[in-house]
């Protein structure tokens, strides 16, 4: 059971939410004073997750160690569909085989972040498995075609005239009904998920449910802090990465995406939150904030140990190249970036062609990689760079 | 087995068709010179049969007799989603009983036509009823909304924003997939089942089969000879209609509707029709061979006996009420038109005003029944008025 007050709990639902369908309904479910039943559905059909996954899972965590029951659905038999959401080609349709991998991936991975005791986990090939197509068309018979062309992404793959298999149509529907079937007092969801999320609304309503509030978490950005974190644009921390190597990534990342990863990532409160915001105000080092929060990530997915051994290595690794610890940052304008102008920019060099010459002699170093191509480009991100052995820079290419 | 050779036999496989796709790999077929498969298909939605919905039949019967073996398929299934083909709105779902109620109507209707020891009848049930819904969706991903929304009827209904429910996208698939199970050489239907053949003949290639030829008959015209033949229309003959409904109704078909009907309708093979046209043409009564088709016709659905009587029936009312039996057909042009303004342009009377008083004295009739109500209105069709007892004239309004 929750103990918390509804108002007191209001506040932790909707930390770094971007939307929430219909917030009114949501009060009224906290006000019912039980354990509500949160949806999050994941289709197996990338295993390796990266943290951007693990913004709804850090709310269901949240929101678990408040009292409520996560209904963790591992959409096996939608991933059979493949979900049509942002894409503009038909998915391939994955193996039963690959499907039950990926499922055994994910289980081992999520419970690194939500507790196991007080989680259900299920499989949408439950209840689907069991249906005929009999009932398959039952379902498709309660939505429409214009319905599911309003969706952006349907609407513009149809306008450009790339094709939509129909079994698409079928995802959102599926989807759906697995609320139905969950009995979903909440779903969460990605931004991009809104569609799919109202479907099962829609649904609900068609069985004669309540039907379940739509909450929706942003797309989180990538260490660039531009564009969302994707394994495709290179800007991603996979969660199965080494401890020295997620550590090295959140150090580098920029001081106000410290702040999103805080409320989108970190299990610290926001009360807490707004103690550290105002102590940066009042003169602290925001690195040792960024500091505590590659500690908490890599202690999450790894352990104390791993963090407090990463940690060490990454100022030795610092000192010995005899990196100052306090190096202010730049922006630059302009990704991606050529390396020899990014140099200049940054005033380490007078030339590109002595940013040329040093890159020849082995003399410079991008975050303490030695730089060998001289055509290298640097895509949007934080990047510390070192020319010689006493010229550093903090870079942010925007 | 097949006796005629394909070259005898294409012209009996062509007679009053609207299209063949694709001609040159019917006659392959011929040339296999084996029993070819030929499936009809038909929903049991509407047990009401009329002489339209045995055009096809009567096409099935002829090849029936030339060797071929005939599926007659009863879309049980099928009926629980309802054929959007030409549908300007969503049907209803049939329930389980009304569909085999239906389905042991059409059985018994159909061997009235058809020689039950040489027919298969199936029911897609059969396998569909085995598929589950994962199956569904796999067929589904068989085919594009594009492909869907290219359909007449489809496309008009969503750029029109009439909506158009998911299942019904997934009806032409099923369909198509009959042809697979039934490993069909052949399919019949309507010209407005082109798109639902063609996803037939799809569906073969991508189950690895030779896809099926899609031969398609045009839509029977109505006792008016200008629109189709259709319940909501009133232009109809009902195959279960009494015999002397029947007989008088084919009587007060136009002599160019009789050909028609002769063509698409009648067992009389396409020697003997040319043997029957050439007669007219030499100065033969056009009536005399209407009775041959009318008994032909009464005869089928009812037995020889019935069709004599309704003839004697038929011969007696005329001459009863003084018809002469050569009326010469006139046309008028414009329906539907008012019975007095019919009955002027006729040259029965003078004027309105002299229709009206006769109507009210009860002197006027329309193929024998008296008329009550001065404003009623004929319809497109064929009708014999008679003012008096003396004045007759045969018109077809257009």
């Amino acid at each position: 059971m929750t103990h918390l007050s509804w108002e007191s709990q209001l506040p932790i639902f909707k930390r770094g939410l971007s939307e929430i369908l219909p917030e009114s309904e949501l009060i009224e479910k906290l006000k019912l004073n039980r354990p509500l039943r949160i949806k999050a559905g994941f289709d197996p059909t990338a295993p390796d997750l990266h943290l951007g996954h693990t913004v709804i899972l850090t709310k269901l965590r949240q929101l678990q160690d408040l009292g409520h029951e996560i209904l963790f659905l591992i959409g096996d038999f939608t991933a059979m569909i493949g979900d049509p959401t942002g894409k503009n080609v038909t998915r391939k349709i994955l193996s039963p085989e690959a499907i039950a991998e990926n499922a055994q991936t994910y289980r081992t991975q999520v419970f690194k972040i939500l507790d196991p005791e007080k989680t259900q986990v299920m499989f949408n090939s439950e209840w689907m498995g069991k249906k005929s197509a009999g009932e398959m068309i039952g379902l498709a018979s309660l939505s429409t075609v214009a319905r599911m062309l309003e969706r952006d992404d349907f609407s513009k793959r149809y306008q450009s005239g790339q094709s939509i298999a129909i079994h698409e149509f079928l995802y959102p529907l599926v989807q759906g009904y697995d609320s139905v079937a969950m009995r979903a007092d909440i779903e969460f969801g990605g931004t991009d998920q809104k569609f799919n999320l109202l479907m099962g609304r829609e649904l609900q309503k068609e069985f004669g449910q309540t039907p379940q509030i739509c909450l929706m978490t942003p797309l989180l950005e990538g260490l660039d802090g531009v564009q969302k974190m994707s394994k495709s644009l290179g800007n991603y921390i996979g969660i199965s990465e080494a401890p020295s190597e997620m550590y090295g990534k959140l150090m580098s990342i920029s001081d106000e995406l410290m702040w999103r990863y805080y409320e989108l990532l970190s299990f610290c409160s926001l009360d807490a939150l707004v103690v550290l915001k105002q102590s940066v105000k009042e003169g602290a080092n925001p690195r040792d904030i960024k500091i505590d929060l590659a500690m908490e990530l890599v202690t999450r997915f790894h352990s104390k140990e791993a963090a407090e051994k990463a940690k060490a290595d990454f100022i030795s690794r610092f000192s010995e190249q005899g990196i100052p610890e306090d190096l202010p940052e730049i922006e630059l304008i302009g990704a991606p970036k050529g390396i020899a102008q990014a140099l200049k920019e940054a005033g380490l060099v007078a030339s590109s062609s002595e940013a040329y010459r040093m890159i020849e002699q082995g003399g410079v170093r991008v975050d303490s990689e030695k730089i060998q191509d001289k055509t290298q480009q640097l895509l949007s991100g934080t990047f510390i760079l070192q020319v010689g052995k006493r010229r550093f820079s903090k870079i942010t290419i925007k």
